[in-house]
């Protein structure tokens, strides 16, 4: 039994996401969806550049493609933040279809939008569907992975995570994320309006508190640029001596009192020494370092397509990566 | 809700087991079950010296335990291999019971005894209960960490394991099976009839060749004794220079006519350097080292443990690690 699926957001996660589900036996793709009217009614395959998908089309919502071709799963690549992807995602919730999503916010969808969470989830349980929001960061390597760690804790008292990532070796879009070629002061003015930086620390952090039982408080993040000392340039783009190559951003939040999660992300162009770091301490305590980190692109990716096969083992509703089977390769 | 526990198996391991489940505010210790006559019939905190148990008892099987009494959940800690295990866990089974156990065979039943699980699982689904094997070795460290670290992959091709154990540190049982004193000869004699070694190695190796999908040829296992280069002496034995201090003991599989599992263990007294460390094969690469290891001992009550809150949101059977939700301290 093959899982019919659609690819929901064509940008360049959107087409590399289903470059790998179109490899995997148990998948069959029938559709694209994208919102841009410039890629609405194209082959998808053509489009996309996938042979084996040419004769497919791409459509301007869920309610465009064919009865017959209806997914069962949607994996949506389409937004940072869950109150964005709400209308994209409330249609096909309503048709029973189960959606995987790298929408940063829904790792720990009530962090932001406790009403909408609510409202999703209702409307999953009533019609048997299913959303997870994953990928590689939020989704894994400063929430899922950490908290699989504790399994064999007899106690926990703190965790703290750092990621550093040359943000060269990157996609564009996260080139520019990061603030990149932009003055460090206007960098700072953007990540205080929320339109610079990265997506979903807090989430992670809301994530492994939720799991842990922990209470915490004092919730806090913060992010800085990183200013290049020296002119840099990338496949995409160039930054002068001064200007922003990057960001430093930390969220941590305390429980008891105490500074217990800490979550540390250096991602800027250049950033010696990749690598990604857990220290749980408890007893035992554990210290983890993942050599080279985990490439970003290529493992989120790899993160929605591995987490389609299990989405299916678990209750309908809006879930969490903690409500799901054991991630694995599939 | 609390959980009622029975503790089965009253030896180190199993103590330490009793040890951090009373410490659960969602557990509640209702007995304890030894085959052993000189424990039968004891007070349980008494024996265990746990304050908080006393006035619970130590019965020779489940059938003696009253009926208000009944546990919803049995931690199984007494022997290594299924077939030993299976009339203790039979009755547990047919009662409803679930069963979090540390037999190492119990990871991965099938591999020894295909017959014993078709039988066993039926039980199980009849009688509504579950019953998983779990612990830091099998169960994490060589398994259900290298899986969980697949699932940021896009494609695996090989996966290989490296442990290294300093056994000065650990308990008296295990320092004795690694064949710590004995002639070489003695040990490697012992290890092919299967009394001395690590068990679980190839339960590990299966266990990912199944979540993965692979099918494995070639499943062969090696042990050698280490010989101590000079006298050493820990807090339960010595050992003189040219005597077995330990093992290397190591699990290979191949997939399409290639090397594509390996699992090495090396656990002797005074090991250098001990760490955990996985290197997976794939896109992306990915190379986990945990400075300093797993404590065994600690991490295997604390997997024991943490199991216990997850299993019941399984499908009744007999169980894989792969069956239930993402591992985590509870």
């Amino acid at each position: 039994m093959k899982l019919k699926v659609a690819q929901f957001g064509l940008g360049p996660i959107g087409i590399e996401t289903l470059r790998l589900a179109a490899q995997k036996p148990w998948l069959e793709i029938v559709a694209g969806i994208d919102i841009d009217p410039d890629k609405v009614g194209k082959d998808l395959g053509k489009f996309c550049g996938i042979k084996s998908l040419v004769g497919r089309q791409i459509y301007a919502s869920i309610n465009e493609i064919p009865g017959r071709m209806k997914p069962d799963l949607v994996f949506h690549t389409t937004v940072s933040k869950f109150r964005q992807a709400f209308s994209q995602l409330e249609p096909l919730a309503k048709r029973g279809i189960s959606v995987v999503s790298s929408c940063e916010e829904l790792l720990f969808p009530s962090l932001a939008e406790p009403r909408l969470t609510q409202r999703l989830k209702k409307i999953c349980q009533a019609h048997g569907s299913r959303i997870v929001g994953t990928g590689v960061n939020p989704g894994f390597v400063m929430d899922v992975l950490p908290l699989c760690l504790t399994s064999v804790n007899r106690s926990v008292s703190a965790i703290h995570i750092q990621r550093v990532v040359d943000a060269s070796t990157r996609r564009e879009p996260l080139q520019r994320k990061i603030g990149s070629g932009l003055p460090p002061q206007t960098f700072r003015n953007l990540f205080n309006e929320g339109k610079a930086g990265h997506a979903g620390l807090k989430e992670s952090l809301a994530l492994i508190a939720d799991a842990l039982n922990w209470r915490i408080t004092n919730l806090t993040e913060t992010g800085r640029p990183v200013v290049a000392k020296k002119a840099l340039r990338t496949k995409f783009l160039s930054v002068r001596q001064g200007e922003t190559c990057g960001l430093h951003q930390r969220a941590e939040a305390k429980v008891n009192g105490k500074t217990a999660l800490t979550l540390d992300l250096k991602m800027y162009l250049g950033a010696p020494d990749p690598h990604d770091a857990i220290q749980i301490e408890g007893e035992p305590p554990l210290n983890v370092r993942i050599q080279g980190g985990v490439a970003g692109d290529q493992a989120t990716v790899a993160a929605l397509v591995n987490t389609a096969k299990r989405i299916h083992l678990a209750k309908p509703g809006l879930l969490l990566m903690t409500d799901l089977t054991l991630p694995r390769f599939a």
